[in-house]
């Protein structure tokens, strides 16, 4: 896409500053304004995902942030944004494939670290964090669609497939002219006519 | 360019919040972080250009700009920005010939308004400007292109030519791993062979 209308905002691990705020601030921060398209490389979600499986925060603080982020959603659906949830999944034999792919190629060794390695021991608690999110936040106006992509081919595809054709139900015109264009043809426009500028 | 490391912001006319600060305040908050490209849609230099041409402030303070702005560029590079400014320059006739066009095509009918022939009549004030800004803010390390931009085709050849160019010698590299990848692939990696996860 044209970077003139779309960027991508990676969340990492949230900053002191935002961490002192609650955790959708940094992500109001970030949703488009009309016009827009901003890919999200991580969410909100993260907050019900590995802060419910560290024990980062405690039950009773996430296990309420399902309700918040449905009302966040809406009320950016409600002023006219559209929202699509990608969860790509793939395999635990295709997650190791890909990290021992990191090790062997140079280009990609700054991506690889011994806490990937770590992370997959907590495969099955992830598994409840990720079925608790999907089900609970797949709303009828913000669906999450789950992406098998062990086969990049597929997942591409697919992504591709569901951007599109929401776009084109949107029904995209051009901002109406805000001037009379039949008066500024023939007040500046004839002129050309006759030879002057 | 892929939007993950590129976005174009554009600076329109500044809000009452930009206001109340000093001209290059806006433009700060939107310079790229290593790895990013940011392109400019109008910048810093409208201060000495639309604002000379229109004595929106007086000279005694659009004159102390030029001499800002090399500074402001020169601590950007000095920190490891590499900074590109194009002047696209069209011909009055060309202008005429384009503002034309979006009379005549409803899908660019939103792109015109009366203000832009009055603006044309200060087509020689603004040459006045132009120059200055060209010629008092075109350093060695961050030079004006100067493009000549009637023909649509040669604008972006020249452009998309000096970016290239540009980017080839960054001499970009892939990050450096900060973990022992050897041990990892030992660690993690024999145990595959035996048939284990």
């Amino acid at each position: 896409m044209n970077p003139q209308g779309c960027h991508v905002v990676g969340f990492k691990q949230p900053t002191p500053e935002e961490l002192t705020h609650d955790f959708l601030w940094r992500i109001e921060r970030q949703v488009p304004k009309p016009g827009e398209v901003v890919v999200f490389n991580r969410s909100h979600y993260e907050d019900v995902l590995i802060v419910r499986v560290h024990d980062l925060v405690p039950i009773e603080v996430w296990s309420n942030r399902y309700e918040q982020i449905n009302d966040f959603e809406k009320r950016l659906i409600n002023n006219g944004t559209h929202i699509l949830k990608f969860f790509l999944y793939i395999s635990k034999e295709e997650q190791l494939r890909r990290f021992k792919k990191r090790l062997e190629d140079p280009t990609k060794h700054w991506k690889i670290s011994e806490a990937d390695y770590k992370e997959r021991e907590f495969w099955e608690s992830y598994q409840e964090a990720y079925e608790d999110a999907l089900s609970k936040c797949s709303t009828s106006e913000a669906p999450w669609y789950v992406i098998p992509s062990d086969q990049k081919w597929f997942r591409n595809l697919a992504v591709s497939k569901i951007i599109v054709e929401t776009m084109k139900k949107l029904d995209i015109k051009f901002p109406e002219p805000t001037v009379n264009i039949e008066d500024i043809r023939r007040k500046y426009h004839k002129a050309v006519n006759k030879g002057k500028k």
